[in-house]
């Protein structure tokens, strides 16, 4: 087997050719091992990012990653399942929806993400309950997967390495926003973590990495391809991003919005897209016999208290309180401030900008711009409304979190502006696009 | 002034779009400064490779380059001349047209560069004298250049230190063959070196790094503009390299081939692009009236000894033998093995590959594949044939100057497989291309 020199390899996707299997092995070979520098890795990213990939490739870049570390193995009487987002605000989903399908039979052992610009991240979300680890040892963690049926951890080093390294180079180079690229970061970690079963939630609008609609339904159409071709039973789904997903957004606050949801506060598009996004599972996984089935059982399992009851106990598992979800305000810290902004107009809500709305959770230190940065889990922003929302002068459009009277101040300017309110009828927003 | 990151510079040159003299300024302070990544720059390298850069562009990435580090200004009678090829196999052109440049009134500050792949470097040759340095301090560099008329050195750190970041990332990247890259590259270091007028080979064909000649000839162009809007008066020839310029290619072989061609063995191909080269910095220099009286010139520099004795005055001030060129047997090191290479069929000399000539001198050691590794000056091969030349079965068609028997045998299969020998006539190649 002739091996080409990193260069070469660059030269032929930089002149639009495919890689052979052989040669994206090489490639993801020396991202993991260090022998591409960091500039070849760029310049690669950059080359992948202009020309493309296609189906094989995507799918031997996926596998290549997923090959660059450990990959799990369970042992378990029912399915493995998997949600993944590709990011947004106010997006709570993954909190709800682990309980909810080990409620109903699945193992969920879900890896998540930290928050990185705009977007909040579920992990940062769960270190807000005081005592929560979202990085125990691989053993604890498949227990509690196993006794609990679900655990909401964040990245490990042994689950492709190679995505570790590519990503980070991504996020300084200008080469995010790439379909084969984002399908492979992705799925290598699911598909190293075991799971049988994935429903991906392609986020689309001002506030999605995909911002146009598509580009999303092509990101979804490949994740959907690249995994079923590796033996996973997916479904995706693309939701609307252009206003925030649910009214809270930010780290203790999205933790008491989940909260609030099981104990029967469920706005209408939030509790659309878990439904639909847990039905996609539990019928993949084989424990609904079709889509109405699905719902059915999810609904069961949030007024029998059971998905509730779920969560409470992957928190005590994992180190958090053993009463949390009984006593979450004593738990959760509480920001110094908080600051009502009133619509001071009558009209409609017109548009909400998902992705400002996140940069002004990102300016009260609830966000971070530089990976690795801490998070202040106490301020966010809630009582966010939703297109079409009719409101008052004195109807409260946000309640800011703020350490501070002057962030509160920053962030108030920023969420006014991302608000904008219409004098004339204005609809909802369908929140399942495709 | 608003200053983008990082990120944002890139993904503009990555969609395509042109940047601002800003832009390219904060680029290559970041190139300069460190605070641009490796991965940033392989990334923007790329970009650039992929996407391209208007005139505009190039004029200010390549003035943004110069600027990165000192410029040197000259207070001499006389005009500032350089002359600068694209790279080649057997161009030996510098040696002789920098003391018959010097021997016609011009300053020559020559700052060369070294072998890299299958190319030779004008650099290296010189350091095959013994005792001659190629990085003297700037004060010896600019008095020999007063005092003699020429100077050849190497590359040094204080000049376009930008480029040399840059370069260093481009050779590993498959971002080596662009032309504002190469424009930059190339200018940057010649305007700083203060140069008035600059004559370019640009070599095409199969030995050149820009093998296609429409892609040559749009280097050419771009070169004479960028350089004629950065105020040096600059012309362009396009020069065969399919096959070697010269029949010799190697470190030392080489001086001896140039000092054979002071002492009056001129094959006609050398000689022509020699001849045109110098008329044309002549001319932009004022230093003749046009291209026949300055080929007048540079015919009487070398019947006169005027030349020679530049470039043994020249060889003297940079620490080799007063006596070389006189003795150069005793100074340049043999290699211990010599083999003749013989045709064994009759026939005429259809294609001798430029590059798998180079190619075999840096399997003899004579080159070299990393950038800083060390060459064997002794090394390489000369009495190539041309195209279109007669040759009998005991025709010699190089010989091989190795280290050991082995290197030899090696070099001899490639040597072979480079030359190939047609039963019918073939035409000599035209060398002057445009």
């Amino acid at each position: 087997m002739i091996h080409l020199t990193p260069a070469e390899l660059i030269a032929i996707k930089r002149d639009g050719g495919a890689l052979s299997n052989q040669m994206i092995d090489d490639v993801v070979s020396g991202i993991t091992d260090m022998s591409l520098s960091d500039a070849q890795v760029g310049a690669f990213a950059m080359a992948v990012r202009i020309r493309g990939m296609n189906i094989d490739e995507t799918v031997q870049l996926t596998d290549a990653m997923r090959r660059s570390g450990t990959s799990i193995t369970w042992n378990l009487d029912g399915p493995v399942v998997d949600k993944h987002s590709t990011g947004g605000v106010g997006d709570t989903v993954s909190l709800m929806l682990a309980p909810m399908l080990a409620a109903c039979g699945a193992y969920v052992p879900m890896i998540s993400g930290r928050g990185l610009g705009h977007t909040g991240g579920t992990c940062d979300k769960m270190e807000s309950i005081p005592g929560y680890t979202t990085t125990p040892p691989r053993e604890q963690f498949q227990n509690i997967v196993r006794d609990v049926g679900c655990a909401v951890i964040g990245q490990t080093n042994d689950l492709a390495p190679a995505d570790k390294r590519l990503y980070s180079i991504r996020d300084v180079t200008a080469t995010v926003e790439s379909i084969p690229l984002i399908c492979s970061s992705i799925l290598s970690k699911k598909l190293a973590s075991g799971t049988n079963v994935l429903a991906m939630n392609v986020t689309t609008g001002g506030g999605a990495f995909m911002a146009k609609l598509e580009d999303a339904k092509a990101l979804a159409q490949t994740i959907t391809s690249v995994a079923q071709g590796a033996g996973v039973r997916c479904h995706s789904l693309v939701t609307d991003m252009d206003q925030p997903l649910g009214s809270a957004a930010g780290n203790a606050i999205e933790v008491q919005y989940a909260l609030d949801y099981f104990q029967g506060v469920r706005e209408p598009r939030m509790h659309e897209v878990v439904l639909a996004l847990g039905a996609l599972v539990l019928v993949d996984a084989g424990l609904a016999k079709d889509d109405a089935d699905a719902k059915q059982k999810l609904e069961a399992s949030l007024t029998s208290g059971a998905a509730l009851e779920k969560f409470a106990r992957m928190i005590a598992a994992l180190g958090g309180p053993t009463d949390f979800c009984e006593s979450s305000t004593k738990y959760l810290v509480s920001a110094p401030v908080i600051r009502e902004i009133t619509a001071q107009r009558t009209g409609w809500i017109e548009s909400v900008g998902a992705k400002e709305i996140g940069m002004s959770v990102v300016v009260l230190g609830g966000g971070r711009t530089q990976p690795g940065a801490p998070v202040d889990w106490r301020v966010g922003v809630n009582g966010i409304p939703s297109v079409g929302d009719k409101v008052e002068s004195s109807t409260v459009i946000a309640r800011v979190h703020a350490a501070s009277e002057v962030e509160a101040e920053i962030a108030e300017k920023r969420i006014r502006a991302a608000i904008s309110i219409s004098e004339s009828h204005v609809d909802p927003r369908q929140v399942l696009i495709a």
